[in-house]
């Protein structure tokens, strides 16, 4: 389809070209990038609400500042299509998202305008604050500029960068983005906090104070108004500078004020330029803005896929028979069957109550599940703190996020042994997020610690049984299940609950000549794998291990005595996960075999479909066939990097 | 050594003990509470200001809650030995932090008064937090108190856990006990705010400007000032109130209290524990409180070692000849060398510039080194921003502690392959310390991320050359250098530098029938077990592999084709570790030998001294000597779990 940008945005290649324009012209601007914005992504898809509510702030900076000398640091980076088709690609912004396309996300090696590459939240102030510091340090006047939301400032590690700016002597602008969200509606004392200032509450409740005193005066009732009303104009000032948060933490607060008003923005902006010393701009904007059904709902809109942009209808495709759901809503519609049970059961999620589905419970029970803001850290010891109590916490977070809380998870769930149920969603590769948002690394970097069950199911009736095991008075162990992004493989999945044996396996089916063994959702490739090779006369075993750890070494005595050709399927970090956790066994055993691992390989895998990447990293249906077949040939290709 | 506790304290057996006492008796139990630390931990060893400190905090919480039905939770531990006296362990007290005696810090398996484990600063709130919601949930009217640093709160998960507790409807107490001081003095601008309204900055601030306000009115100067006088005292409890930070967060602040007046600490505990809500006691101790020396320098009396009460004198060993520095100061000593020649190197610590012995260069250098607070993901992230602006950051944390800032490797540093060097001090078993402390991990948790270049130096020399090695230009990639606790093991230590080729390992000696790769320091443990064994006629070959990742294949090549019996010996997690890495290879090059991987089993390794601690998980030198000839003599001891 062929999208043409307005007039004026094609003339635009490079901020150079937008700071030709007069003010006036950029107006025109902001709504034909707008409405490019709408046009493509509603034609190629990507994340939507929120470079949309950025749409002036973007022409703004790019206006004022003197990109790429003066350094632009985007938080999460949703909302940065604006920025991406202002530097130099607009044309090829339609590959956004598509392999070997443009990423979603502001990247380094895609652009000298996108200083610091993104997509977790809350980097961005500790990004420019080394930026300014190094500015500082070798001379140079260029600026910094960090843009995040009210949902990422929520995050410690915003609080950390700021209790360190505070005190840097460097010129470090923070743009707080605010419009209440964060995926879903932001939660927390922050975001009750920035609503006060915004409307002026705290303002409002000292004024009345004053009133309250002054009237209590021996003066006449006129005079004595008339001396408020001077003390109530000196308040303004100083109310809004020492009751402040941000005031608190030795950065300047301006603001807040409307984002989108362009022209305000820009003589805003300049204003700021100039200001030497942290500093904090509040903007308010409006997730969505200019696109009223993603105004009215803009969690649904974040990025709602493709969609008619006139009638705002969102495309899905129909079919004819029960699909099988996707993992989260087995995982949120089965804590609510296993809670309805077990009164101990409570739900925790940063931030992610829709991408979980604990929005579900959250609904429900509002008393047991949590929205706890993006504060990974603060979930999992919250999580171990209710454990301590005897509460069976399921606590939910993406495979890459969880990254974030890992210490916690070391420190306060695993050395204390506690039965936190820790749900790893879009674990493995996620596609078009790419390299940020892939969940490569939880299987090494839970593997190596102690006390740790880990285990991921093959389809939506196994991460229900394994969901229902973790709750049973006899497991008192923390308990990790990983699974992946998207749809599972049973139409019918709503099966009655079994418990699993912690540590055991299953044999899929017997073989010859080699063994296959799966852990998770791939098990599937590997029987697709197996239909292919059976017809060639190929007839390998199919092992699904459900546990990393412990690892069911009953079974790979079995496979170890039976096979000297084995293929280890996972979707995660080859290196040190589960295909090494069988090379320790056959070790410390000193069983003989040849064992090719298939997984993610040791480089960084970008974006693009699922299906892309999994062929790509070769443990695709195809792939583990190919290897097969290399295998019993004798041509065994160990590495696919 | 026979050391007796007071008259009052030897007969507090539990808190019910001290809550018999009438409230004038607490001041002598103050005293002797006091005394015994100072008794015990002058012979026996310990942290010792920072329970100096709270001293009257950790009598008067004991003294108005219920413990342990109420539950205090304290923030990392090391101030929390009056509160292990006061609970039952007073006796017990001597084997603090020795092998098999007491934990340094709170640990539920101790007592059960010890509601939460803790090592690691700022989890506090999160866990009290969640003990709060879980009471709440079960009807129950325990109350809960986290107990928590200036320092401390620096950390972004103290913030996140604010964050929630200001809307979660719970009784939560949190205690800030504000001293101003981490193990160095407290940095950051939360630190300067807490200073401000300590001294009341804020307040004296406003009231000048309502002085300057009311000034201007028309009114006589008297009748002005009458007025100004009544408003200033209206003022006085709005600004306390609505410029606090805290309650910006809705959390009811109070405060601040002088933390060593016992007998107002229990007026105020008492008011407190019936205020419903989240709210927080702003209470301010001195670090040391009671010994003169340990007051005027805390750094030092942190954890001072042995020492005379009396004179103040800390015992120190005496050698005749020269000793090996510690790692940490070749380190502190180096990096000035390697800077005043780059001008791009900079360093950074998270609140450990003596511990990493980066104040050196701090007080050398300050535009290029800095303490960043209790902020390990800033710490890591700001580093990332350095390193795009050409700067060569050293940033160094504790290999326990970098399990905070793990996303921030992944996401700012990692996939962005930028060439941040990162120190990680304490890596492998810590000693006294204990499990919140080792450094078990992050050989596999780095292992498996892309990227990485993964090296730990076998003595000083090593070091310096690889800390050398990773700021030349050529060196493009994040490089981690890790090294353990204590001291190496050359006297002269400060050797010329030597570019070292990333990947590549050495031989450092041939031999017959089986060959040790080690990585790191314990070399010189498999040195020292070649010294034995050669005295029996065993003659391995010894490896030093240098680098974890890039492995050295060349040097795997010529030992696999060469031995049959391999050992691997490395400081550090034996799941997923250097070992498995050497696992790895072996099977994708498909060698076949015994191999037996030495390190730290897959289970919590206690306290105790190093040399304790290394000959349990049998790597020190008779550990690997022993499973030389097991090996050879065909008896395998694959695991010492």
């Amino acid at each position: 389809m062929n999208i043409q940008p307005g007039e004026l945005l094609k003339s635009i290649d490079s901020p150079n070209d937008l700071k030709k324009l007069s003010r006036t012209q950029l107006h025109q601007v902001c709504d034909e990038l707008r409405q490019y914005i709408i046009d493509v992504v509603s034609v190629y898809g990507g994340h939507f609400a929120a470079s949309l509510g950025v749409v002036e702030l973007t022409v703004a900076l790019h206006y004022v500042y003197n990109t790429p000398y003066d350094q632009l640091v985007w938080d999460v980076g949703h909302q940065a299509y604006g920025h991406k088709i202002l530097t130099g690609r607009r044309d090829n912004f339609i590959t956004n998202r598509k392999y070997k396309g443009l990423s979603g996300f502001p990247k380094r090696s895609e652009s000298e305008y996108d200083t610091f590459g993104v997509g977790h939240s809350s980097t961005s102030i500790s990004a420019a604050l080394g930026m300014s510091i190094a500015a500082k340090y070798k001379g140079e006047n260029r600026k910094s500029v960090a843009i995040i939301g009210d949902g990422s400032m929520t995050a410690g590690m915003a609080f950390e960068a700021m209790n360190h700016a505070g005190v840097a002597d460097s010129d470090l602008l923070i743009i707080l983005n605010d419009n209440c969200m964060s995926i879903d509606p932001n939660v927390g004392a922050l975001k009750e906090y920035l609503t006060d200032i915004t409307t002026s509450h705290t303002y409002n409740k000292m004024r009345d104070e004053i009133w309250n005193i002054l009237g209590k005066l021996p003066a006449g009732k006129n005079f004595s108004r008339d001396i408020a009303s001077k003390v109530e104009a000196g308040l303004k000032g100083m109310v809004s500078k020492s009751s402040n948060l941000f005031e608190s933490l030795k950065i300047r607060y301006f603001g807040p004020i409307d984002g989108h008003n362009i022209t305000k923005l820009v003589d805003t902006l300049k204003d700021m330029r100039d200001i030497p010393g942290p500093k904090l701009l509040h903007v308010i904007t409006v997730k969505g803005k200019g696109y009223a059904l993603a105004e009215q709902d803009q969690t649904k809109w974040h990025a709602p896929g493709l969609f008619d942009k006139v009638t705002g209808k969102i495309y899905k495709k129909h079919y004819d028979t029960p699909q099988p759901p996707k993992y989260q809503d087995v995982f949120g519609h089965t804590i609510i069957e296993l809670a309805e049970k077990n009164k101990t059961i409570m739900g925790v999620t940063p931030a992610m109550p829709s991408g979980s589905s604990l929005k579900f419970m959250m609904e429900k029970m509002p008393d047991r599940a949590f929205d706890v803001g993006i504060c990974e850290q603060h979930a999992a010891t919250l999580s171990a703190g209710l454990a301590t109590q005897g509460m069976r916490v399921y606590c939910n977070i993406y495979s890459s996020f969880m990254q974030r809380a890992y210490d916690q998870v070391v420190h306060d769930i695993a050395i204390q042994k506690l039965p936190v149920v820790l749900c790893l969603d879009r674990a493995g590769l996620v596609g078009e997020d790419g390299p940020t948002h892939h969940g490569c690394y939880d299987i090494p970097y839970f593997r190596c610690i102690p006390n740790m069950i880990i285990s991921a199911p093959m389809n939506e009736q196994e991460l229900r049984n394994l969901m229902y095991t973790a709750q049973l008075p006899s497991t008192q162990m923390p308990f990790v299940i990983r699974y992946p992004r998207g749809e599972g493989v049973m139409p019918n999945w709503k099966t009655p609950f079994e418990e699993l044996e912690i540590g055991k396996g299953r044999k899929l089916k017997d073989g010859k000549d080699l063994a296959i063994l799966s852990i998770g959702h791939p098990g599937n490739f590997v029987q697709a794998a197996i239909r292919q090779l059976r017809t060639e006369g190929i007839d390998p075993a199919h092992y699904d291990m459900r546990f990393v750890k412990p690892i069911d070494e009953a079974l790979l005595h079995e496979v170890f005595k039976n096979y000297s050709k084995i293929i280890t399927v996972e979707d995660g970090a080859i290196t040190g996960g589960f295909g090494s956790a069988v090379l320790e066994f056959m070790a410390e055993h000193q069983y003989q075999a040849t064992v090719v691992r298939l997984g993610i390989p040791d480089r960084l895998v970008e974006h693009g479909t699922l299906k892309e990447l999994h062929k790509e990293c070769g443990y695709d249906a195809d792939g583990i066939a190919s290897t097969a077949r290399n295998l019993l040939s004798e041509k065994v290709a160990i590495q696919f990097a």
